[in-house]
């Protein structure tokens, strides 16, 4: 009997390297998501159904992988019911938005909280586009002051920094003002969410088509209209009291990022919309030059806590998509996922020689591999190899003889002979394998 | 309209201390596992229904989440057939063998890897038993080795000890010596995996109640025999030649162990059985001396890779049960989870100065909270205290004209002005919050 081997369609095992340098990522993220004073928190892969559709309900209905009912309730529900009672959820801000209202009061106010992890979305799989994927999310909830707008952003820009990458651009928009823009062009209401879905992709396709349909949507004088207000720059003077108002707001929030980094990479887009029905203002994404799509973005949603039944809480948050970022890492960081040392064990005899030796090294800092197959040296040699091992090491009985180790360099072929506390005060090679 | 807020039955949610400590406690894991020269991989938490149910199908069906098929499929299947194509992973040992077989070819021979996740379980929950719950495994494929079990053991018995806790005992046993032992006692086929299951539960509950059952199942004689063969030094002449076999391999790995720990905590127990139908030969467990169950385990199985129509794979495993760990972890790590420093926002026109403030801190790497709220400075004490900060820093106006930040230490409550410079030359506090 024969069972595939392939990961369901859409889901991907990690081979070590890759998987070092996915965990290299998370830790630097959430190393500087602590730094700013986000508190980790998690909330499980498993989320009611009645949680995870909530208000919006067709809208996600087809993003859930729902969960079979188990057990008498299947059964009925076999004969004529709902078949699911559990979903995995699809993003981290629902969850985040529940757990709130839960455990608010034993919450410092306002409340700083970041989560990494995967979510799952039933999409048709494609190049680049996962069913199972890593959102890192900062957040801050009970506050309505634009300093959660700058925290989050600056959070996230640092943490591409920190990773080493350049400064990120961010797109910054805000929902008022686009609906705004829409009063001010006469776009009936029953056309802006369609008319989002096509600005939304003015800057990912071909611009002169998403016009087009744009055009045929709202009609030829709404999309001059449109067109003329979406400057980066809007004549404040043809702007309305409410616009004027988001765009003061948008213009306080790229100012105090403006003062933080090197590179004025904060600019208003006034035709970013963001996905998700959630967000009440501020939206932002942040672009990298080597790709043509977003590798992070958030907003601000202030009414998400109320369809739990809670109070209108004001929130803000931002998130970085770890697959997208991978993509970019994948070009920059190489190599550097082997252990410092393979320890080869030449006999049974001398086997507790090597034993010891690689305790005693693993003790001092050192990651130490032993070779726990039953090959000879030369297959021990390939193996220090395949694990991208920096040294290898021998203790032969000519070593044992003498007290000391063979240390054979695996970049060089070079070989030393070092007592074991020579090696342990010179410390582990300094990049592991790399 | 109102959603519930908690979690499903038998899933949690994490605040950020007891988050904050299981992600200490998975890093410190991750760096000895490596520090070995296991390497980390990462599977779906979704796999194909066929794998998970394999050859043993029923026996795990119950412990499996479904998932419903989705669109025409589903469709289809209401009509008449199965409705669930996929699954939840119930363990990270199948998942690793479907991964071994798959990408064979592209991994060091042999190979040791690990693995730290969660795995979901449909089973009733119950005080201390969850769906959801975090296993931390370190695996040897390919090599037939006792230096797999020796490493295994040793890594997760180190991995203990760094995460400060006493060394715990560990029971071996081989599940030839099992067989052995049954066939000795004349115990039939047919009733050995229910009198397993007896043996198992010997030393976990009421030792004659248990006896009592095992007796009535397997007669009075071969109970007698059995509980004489049970011993922890059994009489060597009374063993047949495979179960001397067993016994001598069980006794050269505890030998090797017993070299590497200063505590002799490795015993001979001929009733452990462990759960799962997979193992081969040795299976071992770890015990704490504050808990009266099993904090991890492990064994060898090595036909496990068989099942996926690959060849016969020697391969041991060892894994850490998370829940359980924290559960001692509670009791022995406090506090140390706040930031280093609040930043106050004492108005509108000083925020700039607080931003800036607050991000030199963490540039200097201290973990530095600001204030996202709206509060006055009474309210931004309080949200200090809230997050188990050590300091509070103020920049009002007064301290704004001195080039100066008053610095509240909140253990002592005093107050005093220092320069920035002088505050990134002295470093963070120690301890964050702790």
């Amino acid at each position: 009997m024969s069972i595939p081997t392939a990961p369901p369609s859409g889901f991907r095992d990690f081979l070590p390297e890759a998987c070092a340098r996915r965990a290299r990522a998370i830790e630097t993220i959430s190393r500087v998501y602590r730094s700013f004073g986000f508190s980790p928190i998690a909330t499980p892969a498993v989320e009611g159904l009645e949680v995870l559709l909530g208000k919006a309900g067709d809208e996600n209905e087809k993003l859930i992988f729902k969960i079979l009912k188990r057990g008498e309730k299947l059964e009925e529900a076999r004969a004529g019911g709902e078949l699911a009672d559990l979903g995995l959820r699809f993003d981290l801000t629902l969850p985040l938005a529940r757990f709130y209202v839960r455990h608010q009061g034993q919450l410092p106010q306002p409340f700083k909280a970041f989560q990494i992890g995967p979510v799952w979305r039933a999409e048709r799989a494609q190049k680049g586009r996962y069913r199972e994927f890593y959102q890192c999310d900062a957040d801050i909830l009970g506050s309505e002051s634009l300093l959660c707008e700058v925290e989050v952003i600056q959070a996230i820009t640092s943490a591409f920094l920190a990773l080493g990458l350049e400064q990120p651009t961010v797109l910054l928009n805000d929902r008022a003002l686009l609906e705004a823009l829409f009063d001010m062009a006469a776009v009936p209401k029953n056309l802006r969410a369609q008319a989002c879905v096509l600005l939304d992709k003015l800057d990912k396709t071909e611009r002169q088509a998403v016009l087009a349909e744009l055009g045929e949507l709202v009609g030829p004088q709404a999309l001059g209209f449109l067109e003329s207000l979406m400057a980066e720059e809007p004549d404040e003077s043809r702007l309305s009291a409410a616009a004027r108002e988001a765009f003061r707001r948008l213009g306080e929030i790229r100012e105090a990022l403006l003062g933080l980094f090197p590179k004025p990479a904060f600019r208003l887009s006034p035709c970013l919309v963001r996905g998700f029905d959630y967000y009440t203002g501020t939206v932002f994404e942040f672009r990298h030059p080597s790709l043509p799509i977003s590798i992070g973005g958030g907003g601000r949603y202030d009414r998400l806590a109320e369809s739990f039944g809670g109070p209108r809480v004001p929130a803000c948050g931002g998130s970085i998509g770890l697959e997208r970022l991978m993509l970019i890492l994948e070009e920059s960081d190489r190599g550097g996922w082997g252990p410092h040392a393979c320890v080869t064990v030449f006999s049974e005899e001398l086997r507790g020689r090597s034993l010891k030796v690689a305790a005693q090294l693993r003790q001092a800092g050192w990651e130490a591999d032993l070779y726990a197959g039953t090959g000879r040296l030369k297959a021990q040699f390939k193996y220090a190899d395949a694990r991208g091992a920096r040294l290898a090491l021998v203790i032969g009985p000519e070593e044992a003889a003498l007290g000391k180790i063979k240390v054979k360099d695996l970049r060089t072929g070079q070989e030393r002979l070092e007592a074991l506390e020579a090696l342990l005060a010179q410390g582990p090679p300094q990049a592991p394998g790399g």
